[in-house]
């Protein structure tokens, strides 16, 4: 028995998805949207397959799996939702779309007893949903960290490597077409953050949304930050977290989203994750450490990861049933000024007794701890000082109020800059 | 709905087992097969649930899920196929037992129409059988490289960054637990081996059982191999290598299997892989490079693999069918002598001209090509020199003949070290 599939989209991973068809027993294309049919294509589609009618690909009656691999949230939101009320299960890319309507589409398949499947929504080749879904459904998963943008991870490694300044990094990865022409939805950690509300959402099972999640991007990482940084022993990541808080009462449970640039441990299995690579660390109560680590993006990884979801659809298309996701409901999202970080302070003050008293001071009065400080002396630096200190985990806002503190203290002449640490 | 679990055996494994489940909501553990009744336990069991008569476990009518962690081929063989052909779903965490008679089981469960699930049998916590059954089933994997034991891994991290010998290194993993009494499972490479047969066998659809695998341990590395590794920018790791040769004709396709130290580059992924910690580098043709890292070991990281075997278990009876592992034939094992490795080689030699090109020559002849050289001077070694390269990959028969024809060669003072090397 050979199963159809209706393919919506025919870029980059839509063809590599077509290679891979022509050689899986039992699957074969039988209609592919797209936008214009006489566009010169790369992957040996048959032209005959094409049309720029997409509806009618979801509602050919030969076709039993939808994939979806426009992006975007119109018109792939009303496609999917076409697709599952006609009983049909859909294969999706797309996590722009299940980062904002995931609990929709979720809960339409469920209702029509069909399966959404969009483990290449994240972190392309790497199955992550697959294992939060599946492997780790039971587990109690406490926090999960990832390098989810292979774009920025691109860009932080060159600087890292070749001592690049942003903008010159920046430029490679567009001539090498790791970057858009407008790189805003990576650099500013848009991308990152859509990723992070979809894994959010399946870890805690709550409906965690695009826009619930804090980001900072890393236009602002300096070549000097990474220097420094890695003087200390940190490489500086673009990390997407997302953490479950529930202070031992599961009904004040909230959940922490953010994405920001973060210094972190060279000993640390996310520090060894370079050029456009991806990795997801994930921390369970029962299992411990885990990480995933692959291709986030590309063609064929992308296509792989679409792949293995549509290999999963039709097994469940023999057998009948489906595995629901359950959706969880909204849950109070922490706001960044009470999610706690670690944080790296560098300091210029004052060379004279009494400096460290005052600091500490202001740090303590904020409810601020040290885990590590040292001081440097600065070559002709008269009568000034550099004082580095790694903080213990605090609210943000915490971290706020210090540095306003320092800023009224004579002895500090100036703070030269604040990174976010992992780890504690 | 309230789904019975029988579980046979309750060590480390079962006792952490017993305590996640307590957690999850229509799941419950009906009886408990143990060698003694009376032992003191360190999970909270309730000891009405003891018994020492597995058969009856499986037995049960309010028994819908049987769990084996007791290990070994009998009697866990025996119980797990009259679980089978009771029609109930079985969850194993036992190594041997599938990588000797996994498809005698597998077939066994296909004919029943239930499910067999092992994720726990390789590499603890990571979930790498899920990963090759589901997410890359369609994929065409050419090779899986591991760290799929905890011990050994221990140890080489304790011989590379605190110095220490092989046997103060083991002596120090048995103090911790780390390493059994008598340890020849895990240093001489039985036990990855195992994990290898049963990836090999998932990964290449293919039958390939334990004794395929060519094994040698890491009781012969010294500290002067893996100083010298280091000085080269290498680590040295016990690995677990699967690989499908098919040389373009599937017809004529064959599988290498095997288990030794090699050198690995300190940019590979597995080179960071510390402790007693797993990590299985997958390379597919479409997913590009994929790595799993996690505990490979442990009561509570194994139990928590387990868990997630007997949820979708669960789900599974609820939706009714099943999901068959394809169970492949037996495939030609490629022969260790056939495998294609590249080495390291450590030559002592005469300090005089002509001394590479006898070398070379004798490279040459026996059909091994050079992909790195480096020759050094020996302090106070008057007339003789130290000369290192790495060579590209050729058959180990090859590298064999070419060890003996330096033995021939007078120039030839030493064979100080010969390593595999991963890569090329």
């Amino acid at each position: 028995m050979t199963l159809g599939l209706g393919l919506l989209g025919c870029g980059t991973v839509g063809g590599a998805l077509v290679d891979l068809i022509a050689e899986q027993p039992g699957l074969e294309i039988r209609q592919v949207a797209v936008r214009s049919t006489t566009k010169a294509r790369a992957s040996a589609i048959d032209p005959d397959l094409l049309t720029t009618n997409a509806e009618a690909v979801v509602g050919r009656s030969d076709v039993d799996i939808v994939v979806e691999v426009i992006g975007g949230i119109e018109p792939a939101r009303s496609l999917i939702l076409a697709a599952l009320r006609a009983g049909k299960p859909v294969v999706t890319a797309n996590k722009e779309l299940i980062a904002n309507c995931g609990a929709e589409l979720l809960e339409a398949a469920d209702a029509e007893g069909v399966d959404l499947h969009f483990e290449a929504a994240v972190a392309g080749a790497i199955p992550i949903v697959r294992a939060l879904r599946a492997s780790l459904r039971g587990e109690s998963i406490q926090r999960i960290t990832g390098i989810v943008n292979g774009t920025t991870n691109y860009i932080l490694t060159k600087m890292t490597e070749d001592g690049a300044e942003y903008g010159t990094a920046l430029a490679e990865a567009q001539r090498l077409g790791y970057a858009e022409r407008d790189p805003t939805a990576d650099v500013e950690g848009f991308d990152a953050g859509a990723k992070a509300a979809i894994m959010a959402s399946i870890a805690f099972n709550a409906n965690v949304v695009a826009g619930d999640v804090f980001h900072e991007g890393i236009s602002a990482v300096t070549s000097s930050d990474i220097d420094f940084a890695q003087r200390l022993g940190y490489k500086i990541k673009l990390l997407a977290i997302a953490e479950q808080f529930t202070d031992g009462d599961e009904r004040k449970s909230s959940v922490g989203v953010r994405v920001h640039p973060a210094m972190v441990p060279d000993s640390h299995p996310l520090a060894s994750v370079r050029d456009s690579f991806n990795a997801v660390f994930v921390e369970g109560a029962a299992s411990g450490e885990l990480m995933f680590y692959g291709r986030g993006a590309g063609g064929e990884p992308t296509a792989s990861a679409v792949l293995g979801d549509v290999i999963d659809a039709a097994a469940a298309l023999k057998l009948g049933g489906h595995r629901p996701i359950a959706v969880g409901g909204r849950v109070p999202i922490m706001p960044i000024d009470d999610l706690p970080s670690a944080f790296c302070v560098n300091l210029l003050v004052r060379d004279e007794p009494g400096v460290l008293a005052q600091v500490a001071g202001a740090l303590g009065t904020n409810g601020v701890s040290i885990r590590a400080m040292e001081q440097h002396d600065i070559a002709g630096g008269n009568d000034s000082a550099r004082l580095i200190f790694i903080t213990h985990a605090a609210p943000e806002r915490q971290l706020r109020t210090t540095l306003a503190a320092f800023g009224e203290l004579d002895v500090v002449l100036g703070i030269d800059s604040v990174l976010r640490v992992l780890g504690d």
